[in-house]
């Protein structure tokens, strides 16, 4: 079976990799959810080609991951927000830099992050929502749900 | 600035997304992860192209991600499974799935999933591991790292 477009996996994950999977979709996201939210500006800090910023910022945009304001008439120029949707996934940025400062930066984390509501050092980890414990491969089962087609 | 490599960004997401940012490695990963250990059993599951398919399981293999196993010696054939470093990346694509749940599945969860130690549906949320609650953009401050280049 070959497909070619991986909405078509009955898989959220799958859904999830069709909105943000694109190399340096998530990098813009990071970019816009940090404050660098027009075009010049996460050109210059992420040294991304133009035409592929443009296309991810489409994307985004068409999946209201990120929402496109007009701040300038003429010319125009827009600045970039997250809506609830994007906002949802910055804890998910801040698992895969927690994943990243621990396999991938022998040299330590090259940024930090303060959870500022306590206080501490922010590494974002991730638990059940219901028992708030851990969980791994060996105590997590699967079974199809009411979306699997 | 322009740069053509995720991994000179200092930045663990970059450093992340170097190594499992490419379309269709997570879900090559998850496939490995949940039993899928044969080339040919992610293929066809999966519908991948050979040729790409190839070159995500080594540079999956390439980065400790996975290994390999020889399990047949006439023709050579391997199976894969899931380093330390890559079954730390089931919580994150995880959580991926509940994110894409709640945004891409309307008809509902494709899969369900079972917290095995407390019984309970796995909903894969994030926290702060210092204080063990929620965090979002408003609550979270950043600075430089030690890593920092």
């Amino acid at each position: 079976m070959r497909r070619t477009n991986l909405a078509e996996l009955p898989c959220s994950l799958a859904r999830s990799l069709q909105i943000v999977g694109e190399r340096w979709t998530l990098l813009v996201l990071r970019d816009i959810c940090l404050g660098w939210d027009r075009f010049e500006a996460i050109h210059d800090h992420l040294g991304i080609a133009r035409n592929i910023l443009k296309t991810r910022l489409d994307t985004l945009v068409e999946h209201e991951v990120v929402e496109r304001t007009l701040y300038q008439e003429h010319p125009p120029r827009y600045e970039y927000g997250p809506t609830v949707k994007g906002r949802e996934l910055m804890p998910i940025l801040l698992a895969m830099v927690a994943w990243g400062d621990r396999w991938a930066s022998p040299d330590g984390p090259p940024m930090l992050f303060t959870h500022e509501t306590c206080g501490h050092d922010l590494v974002a980890t991730i638990v059940c929502e219901a028992c708030g414990g851990p969980f791994d491969l060996q105590t997590t089962s699967f079974r199809p749900g009411p979306g699997l087609t």
